[in-house]
């Protein structure tokens, strides 16, 4: 039998050709997510064949099977021993890097060619003359002329004398393909790069990229250090109300971005001015707030955000602290909870192509946000799921990190039959993922009513009651009580009957969508079946279903290096129609049928 | 008789009808400088009638006499008692406001309209509406397009919704009319203002003007603080060649010109954000030191700037203390040694309005520079004159400050028959016109030789001999040597020699000038005799001489508020060529025949 190893643990175990690689790892004790459930369609059990020949299956980008890439849970075993390299994060568990998110963007939807935020060329430039009434600026002007008229920043000019002398005015230029205004000017042909940065309200991503060859060099994430002054967008514009928090707030989503940037390129060593450009993806909240910009009239009637669309700002007036001269390209916003997250995230789907067919995409997070369309319309709605699917407000919730309890099977008896838990270890709370799991699971096994009541007469010692309530016991201390699902319950309503509104609006069904996109950090890791029993996405064959991940960093990341998906955002962010759910009768009726689990109306969710 | 009371002093004195203004002013023991002589040229006495009438003599600007001012020295008394007011500049001697320069610009080369830097207008932005899809960025955008395609900066961005909503959209824009971008959005009618600066080597100037009037609202003068760090652009250039003290040069001219400016608006009562532009000229290499660029090639062959001629920078680059996105203009140079405050100071003569005739301009200080020509041509060069005229490398010379000899009468007998001190008391040493003045009394009454030496042989008890070298003592403490003479010697001979070399590169001589134009805070003081004399500057009659002061302030003035004025300092720099005298072999011996007092070639010097 041929002998498979996973690296980097190099463990070993043989087994027939034709087996399953994903049962192998198991048997291997090599941990790998799959939580569509194995259908090959979330890829997070991406790997990488290191030595040998696997067979492969489902379907992947021809640019990844060719550079040895086979998806865990559909490849099989062939004749010979193999190697394989799981990368970390797939061993890890819920923390990807936001780079890896970029494999679940169909590879059309990608930039063909490289057209980033900034260019670089070399020239040269006439030695100084006596008496020609030459000014090295004026001489850096004439070379620079073929390319067009340049706009040459203080910053530049500061040092353009020793520049010019160091290499005979040979010098490398790294300038705007916009305005032409120049970034950096060096005597060395050194590389130049940017950074795409996911802004989140919770979780900031950082790409590092080098322009030259569009290659993602390395990528970080941390939690956006404002959430220590509000965990979600409304609680954040409060916090600003004076110019000193505002202030702070900036302050906070910079150094976030900062800090990301200054490890990124400490550890790929990076001179940190050879960053030249930065895309950024945010929410309408999270870029007034980047840029210091009041935010408070969001907030209130009319709820007229300062700016949607903003052309490039510098480095230096932001704050960011690359080369501060660097253009930073700010994704354009089309309503208060409708921002440039989304208008980048939606490159990774066919609405940014127009396509013939009908799409559904949507952001589950804090906000969902849903947009819909074709080639003829696209119309967009928000609304406040609450912090349930990251483990807020839940008595034992917690975010998905070590520790949390991400997915449960239910016995028949009303145990826990199964317990998966990252990181592995004793389970300390339960997370967005794992609320959803327990609560189809416990639906499943009748342990739960579709009003999301538990039920008592079963006798079940894991549902214990105290006065009215009930809560179930995963553990002897982590628990979810029947407050905790309704919580769950009302996010999921808030979600699917937005969806169910916008299709109506344009009068029609779930059953017309081609493909059903699924973003934000939850997103990826969202299992089908489970979320379909609870209601929160409808039926829908399973390859309509498409996990994006972080598709804003994803989004950024093509509009730092390529002017074609700039103008695709701008064309989306023009085309779509912002609809305020707060004004539409027909959405709090939905809401309420939405109340159940799965819903008041069965048939959407079966077959 | 009628009486004539000088005011603030309050001192009076009776005198017949038709008695001089001037003597009455001394009778009354009121003090006013008259260094052209009491010929009317210099305007340094002007005053301001408060009540009564005076018999005006002289020429003045109409604007000037209809506002009640008359020259001192020139006005007679008439029939009725009459109250002078003297503006404390005339009285305390050298230091005149630069405002006051003004004055002495021909009234037919000063701007006729207001078209400032900045423009304001009035607009009314429309209400933020439900589902418009229109922010505030959006409607303030749509309302300013009549004007044209605006850039609203970020800094105006942050606190535009408040500014919005506080006077329900209407607001007073603040814009640059060359390329429509935003300086500042209020929503009171707030007045708005500028500064133009003469960034000078030893002084700075600044004047605060109302740009809705164009009137000059204060002035204020300080030493530049970079006089710590060496006396000369070459020094400050040798002083800059680390960056760290690069910027700390930086850091001087900026806190010297933001301390004039604090000082300007708090007296005014003025909002420092309310000033929205700047117009700065400064020689070569005072803009690449307040700027921040190396100035290190500016010394080195082939003495090539980093920058002639920038488009307007902002006020936050720059570091300059007003609304940082106001634009901050710099007057272009010419060459390394021929700078914006020619380009400047040229706009107060005729050679920037494209004359007939013939035009001599030259800048005293311790660079000369000196422009000739016409509405032909225009050809400058520059020459190093040394600080002799400021009172520098000379034994007991000091600036023109309190307790300066600043004239003196030589009697025949050798002594000091009258003595002029800067602000009265016991003389504490002697300024550059003292020395003028001294050497050429000395000269006439015979107790100096042309060639700079102390005539020994008449016993004159005040020239004594120490070894091979004599000094000459005006008081027991103050003395002049023969080494300071041959300085001084050495300084007009450099600034008369490049005169008559541009002059032979056209072939014309003095005698084909239509005006000779003298500026610098050292040209408005001087004698034309005691200089005439001692071969500074050639015989011509006294109505050929105008005396400018600080005429790159005054420049400064027009560029700040007339696009005219801007354009024509553009042509100027354009137009102008720059001889490099060192490369010139005519100059030396030009130089050699002028070591002489007054030169080898006496026609020259009379009538």
């Amino acid at each position: 039998m041929p002998k498979v190893t996973f690296l980097p643990a190099n463990k070993s175990i043989e087994a027939l050709p034709g087996s399953s690689l994903l049962e192998a790892a198991g048997a291997a004790g090599v941990k790998a997510e799959t939580p569509c459930g194995g259908t090959g369609l979330c890829r997070k059990c991406l790997v990488r064949v290191k030595s040998g020949k696997a067979v492969p299956g489902g379907t992947l980008p021809e640019k990844l099977a060719n550079e040895g890439y086979i998806l865990l849970c559909r490849a099989k075993l062939g004749e010979e021993p193999l190697e394989i390299l799981i990368p970390e994060s797939t061993e890890k568990g819920k923390f990807t890097k936001a780079a890896e998110d970029l494999l679940l963007v169909d590879e059309s939807l990608l930039p063909k060619s490289l057209s980033p935020l900034v260019q670089k060329t070399e020239i040269s430039v006439s030695a100084p003359a006596p008496m020609d009434g030459l000014s090295d600026y004026d001489r850096l002007e004439k070379a620079f002329s073929p390319i067009g008229e340049m706009k040459l920043p203080l910053g530049v000019i500061k040092k353009l004398p020793e520049t010019l002398r160091e290499k005979n005015g040979n010098v490398s230029v790294v300038y705007s393909d916009e305005d032409k205004s120049i970034t950096r000017i060096t005597s060395e042909d050194s590389k130049y790069y940017g950074i795409a940065v996911d802004l989140g309200t919770t979780t900031v991503a950082v790409l590092l990229v080098d322009l030259e060859t569009g290659e993602i060099i390395d990528s970080g994430t941390e939690y956006n250090a404002q959430i220590s002054c509000g965990l979600d967008v409304i609680s954040r514009i409060n916090y600003a109300r004076t110019p000193h928090r505002l202030e702070e707030l900036r302050d906070k989503a910079l150094s976030t971005i900062n800090n990301i940037t200054k490890k990124l390129a400490e550890s790929s060593g990076i001179d940190i001015n050879g960053i030249c450009c930065a895309s950024v993806a945010g929410n309408t909240v999270m870029t007034h707030l980047l840029l210091g910009i009041i935010p408070e009239y969001i907030r209130l009637d009319p709820y007229t955000p300062a700016v949607y669309s903003l052309p490039p700002v510098k480095a230096k007036e932001t704050g960011l602290l690359i080369n501060p001269e660097s253009p930073v390209y700010i994704a354009p916003s089309v309503g208060s909870y409708m921002g440039g997250d989304i208008t980048s995230g939606l490159l990774c789907t066919p609405l940014a192509a127009d396509p013939e067919e009908l799409n559904l995409f949507m952001d589950i997070g804090t906000n969902g946000e849903i947009v819909l369309g074709n080639k003829d319309f696209l119309i967009g709605c928000a609304c406040s799921a609450g912090p349930a699917f990251e483990g807020g407000g839940i008595q034992k919730g917690m975010r998905a990190s070590a520790g949390a309890i991400e997915s449960v099977i239910v016995g028949d008896d009303g145990n826990i039959a199964e317990l998966s838990v990252i990181g592995g270890g004793k389970p300390a709370g339960i997370c967005g993922s794992g609320i959803i799991s327990l609560i189809a699971e416990l639906l499943r096994k009748g342990y739960l009513d579709p009003a999301g009541k538990l039920i008592r007469d079963k006798n079940c010692p894991y549902v214990k009651t105290e006065g009215r309530s009930a809560s179930y016991y995963i553990t002897d201390d982590v628990y979810i009580t029947e407050a905790d699902i309704e919580n769950l319950i009302r996010a999921k309503a808030a979600v699917f009957s937005a969806c169910r509104v916008l299709l109506s609006k344009v009068e029609l069904d779930f059953g017309d969508l081609s493909k059903m996109y699924i973003a934000g950090g939850f997103g990826r890791y969202l299992n089908i079946k489970d979320a379909r029993t609870i209601g929160l996405i409808p039926y829908l064959p399973d390859d309509r279903f498409v996990f994006l991940g972080n598709s804003s960093a994803s989004g950024a990341y093509m509009t730092l290096i390529s002017k074609e998906h700039r103008n695709r955002e701008s064309d989306i962010a023009g085309k779509m129609t912002y609809m305020d759910l707060s004004i539409v009768p027909e959405y709090f009726d939905e809401y309420v049928s939405a109340m159940f689990l799965p819903h008041t109306d069965l048939k959407l969710f079966l077959k």
